[in-house]
């Protein structure tokens, strides 16, 4: 059966991929976009189900968009071939490649989560950039994090520059969403050793024990560390900074502590 | 005397103020653009002088900015009143805040670093997006290095991404660029040993001698170290990684490898 062809920018379908930018229509539906060759390959490698797909020969950039579109019809995805006019609207990037899927949005449970003997865990509260909170995921699925925590989340998981930022990683490394006060609960319970990054202490992080059952918190770009991690971390760590006060943002504060975590339990 | 308002789209000073964006009309004219509060204050504690500044209190996000425009008279520049419109054209930002400098462009040459007795220098080669050389820059400025070496440029310094990109940090951190054959007989007539990252190595970069004098040499996005790095750098190594093969980019690998050495030269 071959695609459905679309061509005006006035078809519903063209106006809901246009709305599933907005969280509060994406909640509503339950759904999400997933744009770009390398994000939506990857979603399929983790077994994610997308239900539409949407292309535009127009504008691929390589040859090897027909496999994928087949691996999503596989899937299960209904497809949609689309103008180029048609996809440069739904398109979010300013470069599209001609491929749009649209997938269910999912949601972890804590109590799901299944613990290796030393986890490693990240805690990131309240971060308001999707930009930061992708590259942050990227940068827990490079050091090896078992799984990331996302408390009190300003940006939503699903929003599509998480998506882009994070390469597709949102996929594979395990994401969940609680409140902080869970949380910490839920970490003490299980043994897990805090370690909360803050400007505010003078505890240097290379000089602090990051092995055994850890969880790494850091706070949101504007605010820092909430007053309820302050308190209750097992232990504050400070990166030393040779430049201005702020030269590091919270995805650059996150790499280098989860970096340091790992030579620490490496070695 | 009160500032020149302008309020046409059409205005010639509009018009080139859209122009700067463009590296071709950067070179020509010997100027770059600043935009945004924190980047231009930035400029101008570190001396930079703008020869003119347009400004717009329709988009002023503070209260502070009076005090700017003012510190920008004294240090020489024109001063231009825009209206909201015109603004919104010259902006580069999606964002404006109002604030917008055109300074002279610099070049420093290499033989006029003043090198410490054990210098810590960041040299990277063919970085392509701007927003990716403005992150290193800012990273290099929080770990301390003493300069960073742009070598056979991509991305020009004064691209409006950069200085964004930098946070100002571009005015702060000394930034010379060379080709790289220049950069490597000029580090080895220093004594100064260079530390090449790439994944083609079995140096672990956590075991690997980051102290005394050092450069770290850090590849283009795309092709990562060029074979004249490969077989000129001192010693190669790799940071272990969990995740995808890709998972790291190049501004991340930088802030890790940095990081490192400041944690092996602290201690």
């Amino acid at each position: 059966m071959s695609p459905e062809k679309i061509t005006s920018l006035q078809n519903p379908r063209v106006k809901q991929l246009v709305k599933l930018r907005e969280r509060r229509e994406r909640d509503a539906a339950g759904l999400f976009l997933v744009e770009g060759y390398r994000e939506i390959r990857r979603a399929l490698e983790k077994g994610v189900r997308p239900q539409e797909f949407y292309f535009c020969p127009e504008w691929f950039l390589g040859e090897n968009e027909p496999a994928l579109i087949e691996q999503a019809r596989q899937a299960g995805a209904q497809l949609f071939e689309l103008s180029k006019d048609a996809f440069a609207k739904v398109a979010y990037r300013e470069r599209p490649d001609g491929l749009l899927a649209v997938a269910p949005q999912w949601k972890r449970q804590l109590e799901d989560l299944v613990l290796k003997p030393a986890p490693f865990l990240l805690v990131v509260e309240s971060i308001e950039k999707p930009g930061n909170l992708g590259t942050i995921l990227r940068s827990a699925d490079a050091a090896g994090c078992d799984a990331v925590i996302v408390c009190d989340p300003v940006t939503d998981l699903f929003n599509p520059n998480v998506v882009r930022a994070s390469t597709g990683v949102l996929f594979s490394v395990p994401v969940y969403v609680a409140d902080s006060v869970t949380v910490h609960a839920w970490l003490k319970a299980k043994g897990i050793r805090t370690a909360a990054t803050t400007p505010h202490t003078d505890n240097i992080y290379t000089s602090t024990d990051l092995r055994g059952p850890l969880a790494i918190v850091m706070g949101s770009e504007q605010y820092g560390l909430s007053e309820f991690w302050m308190k209750g971390a097992d232990v504050l760590v400070r990166i030393p900074m040779a430049g201005q006060a702020d030269s590091l943002n919270v995805a650059m504060a996150t790499i280098i502590t989860l970096f340091e975590a790992v030579r620490q339990r490496n070695g």
